[in-house]
């Protein structure tokens, strides 16, 4: 189950959902860097359940503590361990679903697959995984905000067929994301989805949305135009978030109803700084696989929450067809939560581009380092 | 500018529009398989250019040689190498681009990353790279086909507002695909794309489209479930394809407007089989990132060509804005052409697969394999 | 610092000798194997120090905890992390090491190479990094001995200038390397090395040693023959155990003076079973990189430990000239200690080599797996 | 099979000894550096057979063909590729060898291993694959000595039981090493070993050797401490080498009777620079598996050819018991034609050490970068 990811600054996430913890160890990272806990932290409490009415009850202060690689605050090249206990074993809650195979969960992939498995809280599909991904980003942002000055935000866009679309006027903070629980920046909007997210809860459902987010100050020339083009690498790493069906970057899907005149993005030299510019950014960012200095627009789907407390047909591991409803404590929709998990994905795809670009071109470096 | 993907089955292209030849190096792979060159040199001839009128004029034979890798015509271990000649070589034509960087094109964001670029016929970042591809997901097909019975077939779903959007009744071999030139399978459909890509090929212009595919046969556990995911996998295989701005599996992004009630695929025990099966086929073939044994199912956006013969405002490396009006021959429309490139990015996300999950879990094979 | 090795079985150690904990992450697994964590603990309390007089004096249980990637006694294809705490802390002990660059030791190439060091006891350059190999390890050597009934069996051969040179009756056992606390099988040398090192100890001082390594039952068709070479793997995966300088198989030095006629193996057929053997096995074990079917034969040169209880010349930090005695307790020889981590080291090399195999010719392990 | 090696300077060989052609793929290149074949040429040309009177009689030119990757004389960031034809196919040459196994070659063991084979010349397992490392390993000593004033040196310093055993007034250009037939820069040694081929050759049998390698000018602070240890990293490229059987870095076996108050390195401050230095360079210019600034010293066991002109015991693929004799022209003594594949072997792991080190820590670029 190979869980790791990176050219360089590479990342390895480890533990199940109910096991003893789940963690993540980063190497590949320079020394010398500051490594600064409440910066992680931050992140993985963005990530956590419980944050509000929107999200699972399930209470997990998700506190991360430094197993290795930092000494005296600062980074020494070792790899970095960062673990995240599990608190919240009620493994006896999830006796009843050993033998069954929830619909649309990987239950019986899993088993199909490897033979054994747990049946406790989805183990490893448990979106429990992805802890060790907000921890990794989180310094991944670091990296990128000091030495590069790139921002990358995320919202939410869409939940059910509440459509924001927000197009103009982007966020410019986590803060502005952050202003109400359903994270999505348009205040109206945010009411509508809130509304949809209750009404599904109140009947045991679940509901999908979508998330767009946008990364500035990102300077031209990161990522490897063939196979790990940064598009490419960056829909990877976000179609490997538990519940994502679709990724689009710039104009997507709706841009393929387009002429080549009308879609292209033409150039011009920015007066103010003599740099290569576009007017208009449907390529959202990058052209060939490679970031042009505009900011990079990406769209993903995410599906409803399999898990709803609703009799459902299924079969067991006989097998043999029979009816389930799912107990435990679930969230309704995961939109919210996925917010920081899609900028986590961003951000390490990003670090990444960025230490391979300066290996192969320093003299690169010289000219995009934020002075 | 790594070039190279899979972890077992590697394969890893080279060459340039213009220099001397392209080709590829397919390497991890078994001794004592057949190798049949026809079957590698049909998928080649279904991507090259000038098959019609609705591709560029270029004509290009694209005649695949083997260098490497075969001996009495089964493989040997050896890494297998192709090369396919560049014979159309007119690198005067581009002169007159030595110093533009085209809109859309990946001209100006190659020299921000490397320094030094070849202005000629797109050099590395030409759809000719994806010759390599297509031979290697030629052997990878057949590598399918015989050992697990696997199928794949992709269509052109919709060349601009045109959209045959084909769910139902899918097409059943490449014959029913190759039925016309668009590559569409809906005849009535089929003639509007035609009609819609002369339309722009008279002007000047370009269209962009989608792609769909149905990979059928995929036994239940493939796939590798936390960052190479099936589906992030076939995503950034997909996205690595040059013009791809979308990427969706099964449901997509429709499906983020369900609830979880009206979204989950129940299982069900298939009676004449025994074997565990899916009522609906929204997730698309995979649970968790592991195939689940339904039909994969994909579809994929691809913007209108850049290269257009209207003037457009661009920029040159001084940098200064100019005008410029591309020559040279270009297809308006790369859907049909992209139509088997998107079936051997599959295959090849599918066989590193399979030999992945051969390593780990011999016993599956016996259970899998084609009888 | 990439820490990470294997193709597929995939070994990944973190951790610095005074930081919290020490671990390693094991992905690559297959699901459904029988998981004894008894068998871990075994290898590793074969590595700890305090073992007898001849090691440091330092006690460290090393007792080992399941972190990820077990359930109910078996393996279920998740990423199995390790870990085992440190206990003995003693950070102050090394205060007066901060400025200083030891002789021999990693202190001034770490700072040179990553800005950043921790001073305190090696940090990652410890020897206690070698724990999480001998963790994985030892999960190597079950699959190995379960499934091909491969033996790894290694000892020391000589300290300074006491030479054993055992080439013949070769240990059958780990029980017959144990048999005394300096690992040799030959019970005369043996009392001879254990008097080399006390010798030693007693003036401060410390002394080298070689190791040799027998691995029996090795099928042939292990190891790929170009870079990952059975023997390119073995060596660097010993080379790369701190205070290794040499590295042989088979015949390695000494064979330079022989003839091709009086080095070369010849074949014959095995009566009782049919099988290809050699009479002599000059080779070791392997030619053109792949294991040919007899025991593979490696020894190892380690250097005397570079910490000694001696007044040395060397420079701070500064840099200027100065002169140092180290205090702390030490190994006056590493040699006892590293037979552990020697077979280890072959273990993890031959189970990857098995998975990949598996991955490619799956019909060779119909042939080869332990009846 | 995988043939690929370096974590940023990715090097790919291809092709079998009487297939068309061999070569190599070199990726993660970057963009702008001069590229100049003859240089790639002059290293090939120490490597070809047909010398003189000491190698192989076989004729090769081994012109090499760039056919990707170079742009006006300048790398643009893509892959090289790099062919050599195969002019010398004799194939019927080899039809007697269709079922037998060879002493002391990969014959038997690529059988086991892959099921089908090539019996021609060796195939992927000839010395013919090594033409690709050379000529990477070429371009990878361009950029070490344009960059970092590295310089490479390799020369034979025993044959058979003949050891000029050179430590002092190691060779300073390879004119001092290419001086005579044998590059063992001791006349008086190279006579002897002259000889001592001759008389090998003379009665159709062959000889082994040893080579000794010095590297000069490497900075602190290449090579990664744990796995990827430049020992190990070395150790594992040289023992890759066809009839490689030994490694050693520094003091290598000889070491291991040292004490530690005897073998350490002492650290002294160098008056005229302010280095760090040490006096003696037992540790062979790395401590802890990174470069300390010393010269890097390397010495390398390689076997007697196994192609000898003498009848020989063996088996066939039936199997049964045979006597054989083999005709073909094949070096009595690979020593001379192997000084410039291990000079490769070590360019091509110092690139990549080198391209790894800019990655982490571009400021220590601007500290080591040549003048």
């Amino acid at each position: 189950m190979p869980s790791s990811w990176g050219k360089i600054f590479r990342v390895s996430t480890f533990g199940e959902s109910h096991g003893d913890s789940v963690g993540v160890v980063i190497d590949g990272v320079p020394g010398g860097l500051k490594f600064d806990l409440a910066e992680i932290q931050k992140d993985l409490t963005r990530r956590r359940p419980g944050q509000n009415l929107l999200t699972t009850p399930r209470k997990e202060d998700d506190e991360v503590r430094v197993v290795s690689g930092i000494f005296e605050g600062k980074t020494i090249g070792s790899p970095i361990t960062l673990i995240v206990g599990n608190k919240n074993h009620l493994s006896k809650d999830y006796e009843n679903l050993r033998h069954i195979y929830r619909p649309s969960h990987a239950d019986y992939t899993y088993h199909a697959k490897y033979g054994h498995r747990s049946h406790v809280g989805g183990a490893r599909a448990s979106v429990r995984e992805t802890i060790g991904r907000v921890a990794a980003g989180a310094f991944a942002r670091c990296i990128l905000e000091d030495e590069l000055g790139i921002q990358t935000i995320a919202w939410v866009d869409s939940i059910g067929d509440v459509f924001a679309n927000i197009t103009d006027n982007l966020p410019k903070s986590h803060a502005d994301v952050d202003v109400n629980d359903v994270r999505c920046p348009h205040p109206e909007f945010a009411e509508k989805m809130i509304e949809k997210i209750k009404e599904v809860r109140k009947i045991g459902d679940s509901i999908g949305g979508t998330i767009r987010a946008v990364v500035r100050n990102v300077p031209p020339g990161l990522g490897d135009p063939v196979y790990d083009k940064l598009d490419g690498d960056l829909g990877r790493a976000i179609l490997s978030i538990p519940a994502c069906k679709g990724f689009e970057i710039g104009s997507g899907f709706e841009g393929t109803k387009y002429t080549g005149s009308t879609h292209n993005d033409e150039f011009y030299v920015e007066p103010e700084t003599g740099r290569v510019r576009t007017k208009t950014n449907r390529s959202g960012g990058m052209q060939g696989g490679i970031s042009n200095g505009e900011e990079i627009l990406i769209r993903a789907a995410f599906k409803p929450t399999a898990t709803i407390a609703k009799f459902q047909n299924t079969v067991n591991d006989t097998p043999e067809d029979i009816i389930m409803k799912a107990g435990g404590r679930h969230d309704p929709c995961v939109l919210p939560r996925a917010v920081p998990i899609v900028e986590a994905a961003i951000n390490l795809v990003l670090v990444d581009a960025y230490f391979y670009q300066r290996a192969l071109q320093p003299e690169w470096l010289a000219v995009w380092k934020k002075k």
